[in-house]
């Protein structure tokens, strides 16, 4: 590349596609030119890009003959379609679906944890789950200063996770209730999983289930935090469970994470690890009732991370509470940090 | 008592106030008369009881004069206040604050689990923290089964918790919202303590800060979890952490509870033991998505498990999702069926 890249945005007018849009128009990776692709029912809209407009193009194999870095947010089936025709042109496919994640040859990557993972990538790097990210950014130095012999993680996860359908839905929901109308007569049509038998009400409700049911009664979500966070961690013995829960929030994931190290470490010291690490805003002075929030992390690219606490009976237990942008590091910002990445090691070329 | 109780309502006008009364109309104590007594605010106004209209008076130490059983719920000062007054004149009280949890000579009761603890009482009995109350009818038929070592809590509490002023803040910080105010300029009285320095908002939001910070870094909530569980399960070595977060739902909690037994035993037999137990309703049935919800919990006085699953890496770790109405068993209703047990038991004497 001489004179910038060339990149694609796949699934541009969704949930995810926007905030990849934004976070293009904020990088620092040198762009050339920007095209926006979607389904043909998406085609023709105009999008801005930096205060211009750009038309959004009908995917198909075709639109894939310039371009240099292509983002995929557009759903499984569509990356499984696209994406070896798009890395068979030449292009470096930032995929930001489940579909490639546990693939042997597919670096998962989130850039402040496992970057070196970049170098394998054979056209293909894959976006970890949102709900993983965040929780990687926030133990990467723990893990570094201590070990992590466990992981329990139990989720607050936002309705935006679920698109942009989703999100009109709870509210819908909500000002149906508010409205005082009864619970069963609620718009149900997509939450928990669209694709899924039954529908119910998220607004003002709790939901233990994100995505479908899969292997021991854990949800695919929940199976994502521990195959992922393995994957990532380059440490098959590290112990993960995870309990993912949908809440009514729009936008940014909220956890309750309980870890027990390897080796002897106090809060002082995980503290000051998470004060010197990338991408990580400590948020932690209970005295002044500060701890992060879900409302206040809305449009930041950090992970912010308080509750700090050692456990009441295990030594080497410590409770954290990490929240963050679950469209941004949870999904777009972490893509576009990746393809900045590639550009610093200069593995944009597959 | 030969035709029936005399009973007395302590904050006949607030959120457990009101669930108090409905939950009285419900009971099968013998009743004779219900006096509704409140501040001298609410004095005056007249409340419903089985369809008869009942004038609320004011408290003072002389309204026990006349009462078995006073069921209060007026907050910590007018317990310390009254609670001797009435006790002094002969009265049974049945206190929902917090205020004599954790005194030697107080016995702290769920009916289901410790009932046997009433015997000692010397005219007041603690209502537990709802969000313990709910935690314990769930685990005491593990704890029967094989034992409990340790339980990690992270809770999903609603805002109705909190009283019924934090409902309107939290219904009215939705609507705006919903409107498109905001964050900074939304309404934020009340919400996540009332009595504490900062208000955040709700809607929309979670916040990790029930009641104020104390000890260790921990939440006056989070230690009421931790040294009530000890006290009602009788069992000082039992290891016990939690985090408590509020979430924007109107009423019932929910609560992500892992735990590990001391022997060995399995999810069928934690499902067998939990549905043959008192106070329990199992929902719990992936392949149909049927697991507890916070809104179809809401008017119903039983506890509700699912999500029940092994932990997928400590053979002795179990995973549930425990959902109940936090103003019924959480609060009233645990009252009321305290004093069912005392009269059932002939304890109704100080």
């Amino acid at each position: 590349m001489s004179d910038g890249y060339n990149v694609a945005v796949v699934g541009a007018t969704g949930a995810v596609g926007t905030k990849l849009i934004e976070m293009l128009e904020q990088t620092n990776l040198p762009l050339k030119n920007v095209k926006l692709l979607a389904s043909q029912r998406s085609a023709g809209r105009k999008l801005l890009f930096k205060g211009a407009g750009i038309f959004v193009e009908e995917l198909t194999a075709d639109s894939f003959d310039d371009v240099d870095i292509a983002f995929f947010s557009a759903g499984g089936s569509t990356s499984q379609k696209f994406a070896s025709e798009a890395v068979n042109r030449g292009v470096v496919v930032i995929d930001n679906t489940s579909k490639f994640r546990m693939d042997k040859d597919t670096p998962l990557v989130v850039p402040e944890v496992n970057k070196e993972a970049l170098k394998q990538h054979q056209g293909i790097i894959a976006n970890p789950n949102c709900s993983t990210i965040q929780m990687m950014v926030a133990l990467k130095p723990i893990k570094e200063l201590a070990g992590i012999d466990r992981i329990i993680a139990s989720t607050y996860q936002a309705v935006s996770g679920a698109g942009a359908r989703a999100v009109e839905e709870v509210k819908q929901q909500s000002r149906e209730i508010l409205d005082g109308e009864l619970t069963e007569n609620l718009t149900t049509e997509i939450l928990p999983v669209a694709s899924d038998k039954k529908h119910y009400p998220l607004a003002f409700n709790a939901l233990a289930q994100i995505d479908e049911f899969a292997e021991e009664d854990y949800t695919k979500e929940e199976w994502k935090m521990v195959n992922e966070t393995k994957k990532i961690m380059e440490d098959s013995q590290i112990k993960v469970s995870a309990t993912c829960v949908r809440v009514p929030v729009i936008t940014s994931h909220s956890e309750s994470i309980y870890i027990e190290t390897i080796e002897q470490t106090s809060v002082d010291q995980i503290r000051d690890s998470l004060e010197k690490a990338p991408g990580i805003v400590v948020e932690d002075d209970p005295s002044q009732q500060v701890y992060p929030q879900a409302l206040n992390s809305v449009g930041k690219k950090e992970t912010f991370v308080g509750r700090i606490r050692q456990d009441l009976d295990i030594e080497d237990g410590y409770h954290l509470w990490v929240v963050s942008d679950n469209l941004l590091k949870g999904a777009a910002w972490n893509s576009v940090q990746i393809a900045e990445t590639l550009h610093e090691m200069d593995l944009v070329r597959v």
